[in-house]
């Protein structure tokens, strides 16, 4: 008999369907939970109306060993209980990524997680063809992390309607809408038809499978729920509907290990809604997903308050035209919680100064931000005659940034114990060392980060005994070379370039 | 009879020479002054003891016209009488510069002045072939103004003794300091032995021989008064020496129409003195300089109350390693004087992180700053194998940056009227315009700079009925193109490289 039970690995997706009523609206008038029960953890989630009159439960196991599962609801007469086998998880799935060490990511295993993330805002609502060339890109460039919306999106270059949207209905279409009058378009006088008391499954579905396929290649998704780019009504929806959103989103996502819930993208230029609003959807977020994914809050001007206690990690967009990831200690500092550098300009040559900083300063400020024990994220927006640009539909890659993601990322890797911090040390470099103060001072470990000053050679006087192998790192080249072995007073010769940096550790 | 008597030009100097008394310490027993009276003008000034029985007073005529002078003094039993003629200035002489509009500076005469500087801290106590090489390079850039230091320096990179000391005595000598050691070396327990009651005449005739030669080239000498690099004890002289100083380099100086006060390099780590001090000595210059010639004093980690009456203008070192030229439009809002960025960091590659940074970053940052109605400064300073760098000793420049000085220059000059202000425009360039607001509305003219950013194109809107006409600058390849005329909402294509800009003004 034990033979024929479900199995499902530790980490995916144990998944129950039933056909229930459907009189009436089945998004709102039936419900769906169900208990999980094994020997380390028991689990209440709610289920979700997938259409068509199936109403589905879904539960990830943070566990290995047997389960009992109970399900109920309005949506049947019946109440089902069974019980499933999880077994070990795959060998590239570590589970959700959780905030570790204050600063820093691991995976629910314990397997540090460093981010290198990118944004193409609405790329799983292109066509299959694009969908999967943006697949394929983010796995060639290395890139852990991508930040995309739920809703589709409106804003220049994002003229075209999405494959599929939330709600039931019809948009007002496209056809109105030009590069010149796209700012000034009014939803709400427009002749949007939609039945907000209805979501799309087929929508919810897609995404689904865009989210699977990003973890088939080690990425998480960091899924943006609301924006203000828009012309369909969805950045100003009524709250019950907002809320009844944010339930069908957890119900249906939060089992899969890769979610993040960005509360949303540029929270400050949102209609009609003060603070209170975001820290009511956070809290919501906080109690009702059962598996505590990631948190963020995204800011156009204005920062949010990262004190609050809904929120897991700093999600921040650049603030200045000149200084942004030189920003992330302070950060650090101010909220004692992990910097993420989710949008420090894009790499490109489109009109707007957000988007057309150079693959060097790019980079830059990967660096800058990773040695002062924060994550950088990238973007890219490169002006393109079919009107695909990374940023909001992903495609190809064009610049020259991506390319030394996998190199930053191996760096990263690299760190003895889990995560960097910037110390005091010169005041014309950034010095990173272990974050754990005993790692650092035993190990040594320290990359004298030099951004685009170009110094000759550098100094260093070590007040300890010991001696330190020496490495010089070209981070645009991509080079790791060894300098020797040194102790006491040393120089270190430099080939006078920028974004050179120098690492250190006890032999 | 009149055509015997003694002519001089305009903003030239006319000097008198007497023998006097001996007896005693000339340079503290004995006094020398003089008043010159013409039709527009009559200046008393104090002259000085120049060595070997002569006492020497100057005079820099700003007028034209017949003038009659009487000079007496302690030095002499006798007073001395006579006229001499003012001729026209020499065409390339515009006398002493001042400032004008508020932000901005002119020639004595009206002609503006747009400062592109250098810094070449002890150059002129060089030999006097490198002094030579300087002058020419100086010229070949077409830099317009050089700060330097009257005392000599002790720094890395500037272990060599001067050519000439200020005052009487021997020094210790460099054969006991190293680049290892210098930053210790402590001057008060060494042999050093001078006289501070007699300074050294051959020391201040070569430094005017330098500022002579510098004013045939249109460079304006911006002398450093104090400064902390020091092994010989002239950091930290009793103050009534300190004040003969004073004295001395006025009487002697003054006259020459190319001369800023810079009352220190980097005031705030110069030992044992505080503020007061320094307005003490600021206000006496404006007191005693009989032409109010220019005065600053520059910065190094705190920047000096430019509020006080005495300064003329701000002047500025970088007090952060990213952001520094951007500073200039808040300078000005805060002081309401012209601001100098009398050192941005030096384009080179030595180890210092103030040293190193790359020529397009320089560039950059003297094109921020020009934008924002501010005035850059240069400095180099490359590893090189006879230990000139450019920084402190002169010579050659081997840079990219100084090449792109003139065109910055032209471009200045081209400004309808006299200078350059920030306006609040895009959020994402800088937009400079003419200060004087209504050639800003008659002319049109205006700048917008894009820094390291690369727009492919930008689009305008313009408000009024004017044809403009427009063009792309590259500040780095020095090209300016005429991309045609243009009014009401039109687009520039750029060619999606930093360092751009574009030209607009009215047809």
């Amino acid at each position: 008999m034990l033979r024929n039970i479900p199995k499902v690995k530790r980490y995916d997706v144990f998944e129950l369907v039933y056909a229930g009523k459907t009189e009436g609206n089945p998004f709102i008038d039936y419900d769906i939970k169900a208990v999980f029960k094994g020997e380390s953890e028991e689990v209440e989630v709610n289920g979700f109306y997938d259409g068509f009159g199936n109403y589905v439960v879904r539960f990830m196991p943070s566990f290995m060993g047997e389960y009992e599962y109970s399900v109920s609801g309005s949506f049947s007469d019946e109440t089902y209980n069974g019980t499933f086998k999880v077994i070990a998880a795959d060998k590239k799935n570590h589970g959700p990524v959780r905030v570790s060490d204050t600063y820093h990511f691991a995976y629910d295993d314990g397997t540090p997680y460093y981010s290198v993330g990118t944004t193409c805002y609405v790329w799983e609502l292109r066509d299959d063809k694009l969908i999967a060339e943006t697949l394929k890109s983010l796995e060639k460039a290395g890139f852990n992390k991508i930040r995309f919306c739920i809703f589709p999106k409106h804003y220049v270059y994002n003229l075209d309607e999405p494959r599929s949207y939330p709600f039931e209905g019809t948009p007002v279409g496209s056809y109105l809408i030009t590069p010149e009058n796209f700012m000034e378009y009014d939803y709400k006088t427009q002749g949007n038809n939609w039945d907000f008391e209805r979501f799309n499954p087929a929508h919810f579905q897609h995404i689904e499978k865009c989210i699977k396929e990003l973890k088939k290649i080690g990425v998480e998704a960091d899924l943006i729920v609301f924006h203000p780019y828009d012309r369909w009504g969805f950045s100003n929806l009524p709250r019950e509907v907002e809320v009844r959103y944010l339930d069908y989103i957890i119900n249906r996502f939060a089992a899969f290990s890769n979610v993040w819930w960005s509360m949303a993208n540029e929270f400050d230029i949102l209609p009609n809604r003060d603070d209170s609003v975001w820290n009511f959807y956070g809290e919501y977020f906080k109690e009702h997903d059962p598996y505590n994914h990631l948190r963020s809050i995204h800011n156009c001007l204005r920062v949010f308050n990262h004190s609050e206690p809904w929120i897991t990690h700093v999600s921040y967009q650049r603030t200045d035209l000149y200084k942004t990831a030189e920003d992330t200690d302070g950060l650090r500092e101010k909220y004692g919680k992990p910097v993420v550098l989710d949008e420090i300009a894009y790499e490109g040559n489109i009109q707007c100064g957000w988007g057309n900083i150079p693959g060097e300063e790019m980079v830059r400020r990967f660096w800058e931000g990773a040695m002062r024990g924060g994550y950088p994220g990238h973007g890219e927006t490169f002006l393109s005659d079919d009107g695909i640009l990374w940023w909001s539909h992903g495609g190809k890659l064009h610049g020259e940034s991506w390319k030394r993601v996998k190199f930053l990322l191996k760096i990263l890797c690299e760190t003895p114990g889990h995560g960097l911090k910037k110390v005091p040390a010169e005041w014309d470099c950034v010095t990173a060392v272990c974050e754990d103060d005993i790692l650092a001072a035993e190990t040594g470990y320290r990359i004298d980060y030099y951004s685009f000053m170009r110094p000759g050679y550098r100094g260093f006087n070590m007040k300890d005994d010991s001696l330190y192998e020496v490495e010089v790192i070209d981070t645009w080249n991509m080079t790791v070379k060894k300098a020797g072995t040194f102790s006491g007073k040393f120089k270190i010769e430099l080939p006078g370039k920028p974004y050179m940096a120098i690492r250190l550790k006890k032999v």
